[in-house]
C-alpha cells in the first residue's frame, strides 16, 4: 500500500467570497478518490469570518479571566462568546465550542491574517468542507474527500498537530470492528481516527512559517463515503473521564 | 512540497532474536533521510518481551482495581507493574509508565500476539528506534531516521491515532519559534509534533487487521536531525493541568 501527499502551489493569498475550489482544481489535476486537505484560515477567510478586537466589548467574566491570562479582554470575550463550556480558565483556556469541538481560545486564530483582525473557525465546518468538494466535483467530475483543519494541542504532551474539524464524503471514524489480528482473535482496537490522522499528514507539508501551504491533495487512501460528518468523532459527554477531571478541578 | 508513504511488504512474522533491519532492508530500497516507521509490535517481538499472564501473581490492589474494570486480575498486575502512576482506575484503566508515557492499560497489547501471550512496549523505546536505525545505516550506508509507533486514544475526542513512542535521529517536536506568519507576525504556534503527525501518517498505511503492515517508510520530508528522543515531547508535570484535573477527580 502506498499513499502521496503534495501541496497545491500558489494559491493566492484568500480574500472574502473568494472561491477556493476554483483556485484548487485551476492548479493541480483532481484524480478520484483525493482527498483535498484545507487549512481553516482560508475557509474563514473566504467566509468572511473575520472580526476585530475593537468592535467587541467584554463583559466581567471576560475581564476577570483575561487578568489571570494577561490576555486582551474583549479576546477572551470572543472566545466565551463561541463556547458552550469553560473547561479550564488557567493557565490555557480551554473550551468546548459551541461545534463540539475542545480547543484553545476558540480556535481564534491571529496568525496569517490582517493585522487587527482575528479569524474564527467556519461556524458550520462540514458544511464549509461540503460547500468545497461539491464545488470541486462539479468543476473536475471526479469524486473526492475534503477534510478542513486546524491545529491543536494535546493531552500529557507537548506540541500541536493538524486535526480535522470538518468533512465532506469521508468517515472521520474507521471500524475495525469484528475484523480479526494476525492470529484470528478479534481486535481491541477498533475505531481509527482516520481524519484526524489525514489532517497531521497534511500538516507536515502545510508549514506553519510564511512559507505555508493551506491546500493539500492526500492520494492513494481508498476512504471515501457517501457521507460523513466530524460529529462523529466527539465524544459523548457520558463517557468523558478528562472533561469530568477538569471540571471537578474547577470546584476545587 | 511533496512526501510519500509506503508499506514494506512481506515482512514474516517477526521471533525473537529476529533482524527486523535485515528483514526491511532485503524488502526495500533505502534512501537517504527516509524515516522508517516500525509498529512496536514486532519490536517487543524481537526483543522478547512477550509475557504469560499464569506467570503473574495478582496483588491485592490489582484484584481492587480489576473488580471494577472486570479485567483479568493478572492482566491489571502487569500494568501496574509498568506504572508510575494511576491516573484513571475507572472507567478506563490510564496510567504514566515508567517511560513517561501515558496510556491506556500501559500500552500492554494483545493484538497480533501468539495466544496466551501479551506483548510489552519496548521499555527503552529510544534505544529500539536507535538499534535498528544504526543497523539500517550500517547495511545500506544511508541516513535514515526511525519511529517507533504504538496506537493511542486521545482526550474528547473518539478513535486511535498512531503515535511515537521512540525516536531515532529525528526531534519528535519542531520548533517554529520566532519564525514569521504570511503577514510577518510572530507565530503562535511555534511546536508541530512532527513525529505523532507522521505516526499517524504511516498507520493509515499499517492497517489493524489481519493485512497489517508493521513498517512503513515515510520519504520526501527533510527532517533528520543529529540526535532526537521522545522524552522531548512529554509534557512536565508542573505544566500538565490535565493530569491535576484527574488526580482531583480521583480524590473527589
Amino acid at each position: 500500500m502506498k499513499m502521496n501527499a503534495f501541496t497545491v502551489e500558489n494559491i493566492p493569498m484568500i480574500k472574502e467570497g473568494d472561491d477556493i475550489a476554483s483556485f484548487i482544481c485551476e492548479r493541480t489535476d483532481i484524480e478520484n478518490n483525493d482527498i483535498v486537505v484545507i487549512a481553516s484560515t482560508i475557509v474563514s477567510k473566504a467566509e468572511g469570518r473575520m472580526f476585530r478586537l475593537e468592535d467587541l466589548v467584554a463583559t466581567e467574566d471576560a475581564k476577570r479571566i483575561a487578568d489571570k491570562l494577561r490576555l486582551d479582554p474583549r479576546f477572551v470575550q470572543a472566545v466565551l462568546d463561541r463556547s458552550h463550556e469553560v473547561l479550564v480558565e488557567f493557565p490555557i483556556l480551554l473550551v468546548e465550542t459551541d461545534n463540539g469541538h475542545v480547543c484553545i481560545k476558540a480556535g481564534i486564530d491571529d496568525s496569517n491574517v490582517d493585522e487587527g483582525y482575528l479569524a474564527d473557525l467556519p461556524t458550520d465546518p462540514d458544511k464549509s468542507a461540503g460547500d468545497i468538494g461539491e464545488r470541486i466535483e462539479e468543476i473536475t467530475g471526479k469524486n473526492i474527500s475534503v477534510i478542513v483543519t486546524d491545529t491543536n494541542g494535546r493531552a500529557f504532551k507537548i506540541g500541536q498537530t493538524g486535526i480535522a474539524v470538518g468533512v465532506y464524503q469521508i468517515h472521520p471514524i474507521r471500524n475495525w470492528k469484528g475484523e480479526k489480528d494476525l492470529f484470528g482473535n478479534i481486535l481491541e482496537v477498533t475505531e481509527e481516527a482516520i481524519a484526524d490522522e489525514i489532517a497531521g499528514a497534511a500538516n507536515l507539508l502545510m508549514g506553519e512559517g510564511d512559507g505555508g501551504y493551506p491546500v493539500v491533495i492526500v492520494r492513494g487512501l481508498e476512504l471515501r463515503s457517501q457521507e460523513g460528518s466530524i460529529k462523529e468523532m466527539y465524544r459523548s459527554e457520558r463517557e468523558d473521564i478528562i472533561k469530568k477531571g477538569l471540571r471537578s478541578l474547577s470546584k476545587v
